[in-house]
């Protein structure tokens, strides 16, 4: 069996033991067998408990060896010390996916370790693989597959994550992320790479996240990431940069957080976007979903406000970007809209071409995009506007979105405090994508950038 | 009239002229009196227009010199070439606060710069002083006053600002920041300096804002800054770092934005916390009215996941704070409530001792955040959970923000998405701030150190 054809068995299975299942339900139940009921995972579902004979209406097993159909996925649910006997029972039974969901192994202390090493050794031995442990396993929302006991919501988008945390497996504020989720925990067998080779063709994904507490085998992941990067992004975060984050890092997951600049050099190579902090998952899979990529450093800034023009010219620099110069086209195009003292360029402050020369403020917002928007200098577009009640949205940007090509990446930074309708609406236009802060804004096109550089990179560097 | 008198007349105005009122009204007029019967100004308003006799239902004068009664302020709203000619009638007038709206001056060509120079020499020799010109002009929410010309939220909330922007006059989003506002514009004669001696003393302004392009008198900035800084924060962006910003710059508001590094170590000496984005004003605005400050470094990180505790780990180092070493008293309060196998210290993974040894999630959070609070190793503490619906908040936290005082700093980030209803709760409480990101509500316990920092250090030094 290959290492797709693995994964499916995690990720999409027909048939699920549910292996030290709880009898409790409702909240804190933690009970995933009433969760996968309530997503409607349409797979089978065999709940195995030796103190229960039926459990919300299914019949419980007292063994995985009692089960008398094929199982594709065992996910193990019971404390750690019984946990290496029921590998074994899985093997037994001709189990060859299964995910340890328990805490207290290779994550803790000297026994915890020894029980990992002993699970893992009897699962080669069977002919079995294991997700974990200390992990909430696998998540398919196209399916309406969870294996966390934690219940969630999840939604058809077409981003996967591999993590070793929880923490990103019930999609961030705003933007939900979790489409397909992977979450190797302790990372004991099923690596980075088995998910990232899952992910490779899989058409539901079409940008991969990583959380990287550490890893076994470097080389592997080189090679894979490698090729997979030139097909989709992939964006990582890898933690433990101190010396007492690497510390925690080994009783959250047991790994060796090792060197940061190893990792940096590691990800630049094979292609891998590494950001810093949460919300930059949300940031870049919204982005890397809906927009071009930026196929330069060259931005073009425009600004109802002067200050917030200087703010994003600052901005640009922070994220390795460059204030564009204009074309001389560009130039006499704006000029001519614009109060004959003005320098109207880039940052294109279209306050006086509205306000001193008396143009409506839609034509010159119509005019400074479409002028950006065609100039070769430019290879991205920020908007910084305050926000306007809803009724405006039309009013302001149908002549922008409605009749305007955007082939290159445009964002939005709206200010005020009448924000929220207009950015929806931009949103849904599909043209121009808001982000809350301009520095988020800015890094979203860097990060587009930067994408772009790799798949057009020299191979031979 | 010393500095405070005059900036009374600016801030605090009983009668305003409003010379060059436009007669358009509704969206896009413009007009600064409709506003202002808005708002509910009590104050008197004498529009001025030489091709009008009333305006939405106020007698209208055609010249200063008509208006038969005292005047503390004069908004000129005019075209840049008759403003030297009405500043001159102003302080023909006796008026000793003008503020000028209009743009085309330094911010513009040779031409403005003449006209400001002009019109600065003016107000001189006729005693007066100038906001602006490229200006709002000034705002008090306390009086229901605004000289702007776009129609704004206002709230009664403790926070002033100085800039040279229109950008922060509106309030930022979710936070609104204008209590009392001081757009200087291209800043000809009223500088930073005049807005800091006001705010100085006045008991509506608690934490103090700076939005700064340039500044033309560096010695007594730094003179009077050192002493308000004492008092009250003063939170400051300084814009123009790079060469491209620059320039920017001075087509915005004719400002030489001067060498980045000067101004930090000036804000450094005179203790000026400053910032970078526009965010930060609404944290930190946030922080400074409601956290106590932070008394050292060291922080404690209570999380609901192993990962989210690592990647706060790295964000201290990323902001200048220590992970906090627990006293062994407070790491024995802790074990007693872990499972044996789990190194129950900071970060606190508050997990294990609910799902594994069984105690309540609300017992842990309580146990946690009070052995926390009362080590003295730790200055501030993060809390890190998943969004939970409302209906929990009370489950959750009433044992933690009825019972507990707290005298340090705390802060959460909620992942998820079901975030807002417990931010709220939380935030009502007067105990707990929530900020959207990990890394903001880091970078304000920073911040609460650095003040801290600042009012404490050697004053030889």
């Amino acid at each position: 069996m290959n290492t797709v054809e693995l994964m499916r068995l995690f990720m999409e299975p027909r048939s699920v033991a549910l292996v030290g299942l709880t009898r409790s339900t409702g909240i804190m139940g933690w009970n995933v067998l009433e969760h996968l009921l309530k997503y409607g995972f349409k797979g089978k579902l065999y709940p195995v408990n030796p103190a229960a004979d039926e459990i919300l209406g299914l019949k419980c097993y007292h063994s995985v060896k009692e089960i008398p159909d094929d199982i594709d996925l065992a996910v193990i649910l019971t404390p750690r010390s019984i946990v290496p006997r029921l590998v074994k029972e899985c093997t037994e039974r001709g189990i060859k996916a299964i995910t340890v969901v328990g805490q207290g192994f290779a994550d803790s202390d000297a026994e915890g370790k020894a029980l990992q090493a002993e699970m893992v050794r009897i699962a080669r031995e069977g002919g079995a693989r294991i997700v974990g442990p200390n992990t909430f396993g696998t998540a398919n929302a196209f399916i309406n597959f969870n294996s966390a006991y934690v219940q969630m919501d999840m939604k058809k988008v077409p981003t996967g994550i591999i993590c070793q945390t929880g923490l990103f497996f019930g999609g961030l504020p705003k933007f939900p992320i979790l489409g397909k989720g992977i979450d190797i925990g302790n990372a004991c067998d099923i690596d980075f790479s088995d998910g990232l080779e899952y992910f490779e063709d899989d058409p539901e994904v079409k940008v991969i996240l990583l959380y990287i507490e550490g890893m076994r085998d470097g080389r592997r992941f080189l090679d894979v990431a490698g090729r997979v990067a030139k097909k989709k992004p992939i964006i990582a975060i890898k933690s433990g940069q101190s010396e007492e984050a690497a510390q925690a890092t080994q009783s959250h997951s047991g790994s060796l957080a090792g060197r940061d600049e190893v990792y940096d050099a590691a990800f630049r190579q094979c292609g891998v976007i590494r950001v810093t902090t949460a919300e930059e998952f949300d940031d870049l899979s919204k982005a890397f979903l809906h927009l071009p990529l930026m196929k330069g450093r060259g931005v073009g800034i425009i600004t109802n406000t002067g200050g917030g023009g200087i703010m994003a010219t600052d901005a640009c620099r922070r994220h390795n970007l460059d204030l564009a110069k204009l074309s001389p086209e560009s130039s006499r195009e704006l000029d001519a809209i614009a109060p004959p003292w003005q320098d109207f360029q880039n940052p294109a402050d279209i306050w006086p071409p509205s306000m001193i020369s008396g143009h409506p403020l839609p034509e010159v917002i119509r005019t400074t995009v479409e002028t950006f928007l065609a100039d070769d200098n430019i290879h991205g577009v920020i908007m910084i506007m305050p926000g306007f009640p809803l009724q405006y949205a039309p009013i302001l940007f149908d002549p922008v979105v409605l009749d305007i090509k955007f082939e290159k990446p445009a964002v939005i930074w709206l200010y005020g405090t009448d924000v929220e309708g207009l950015a929806s609406w931009l949103e849904r236009t599909g043209k121009i994508l808001y982000y809350p802060t301009m520095d988020r804004a800015l890094n979203v096109l860097s990060r587009l950038n930067q994408y772009y550089e790799y798949l057009n990179r020299d191979d031979d560097r």
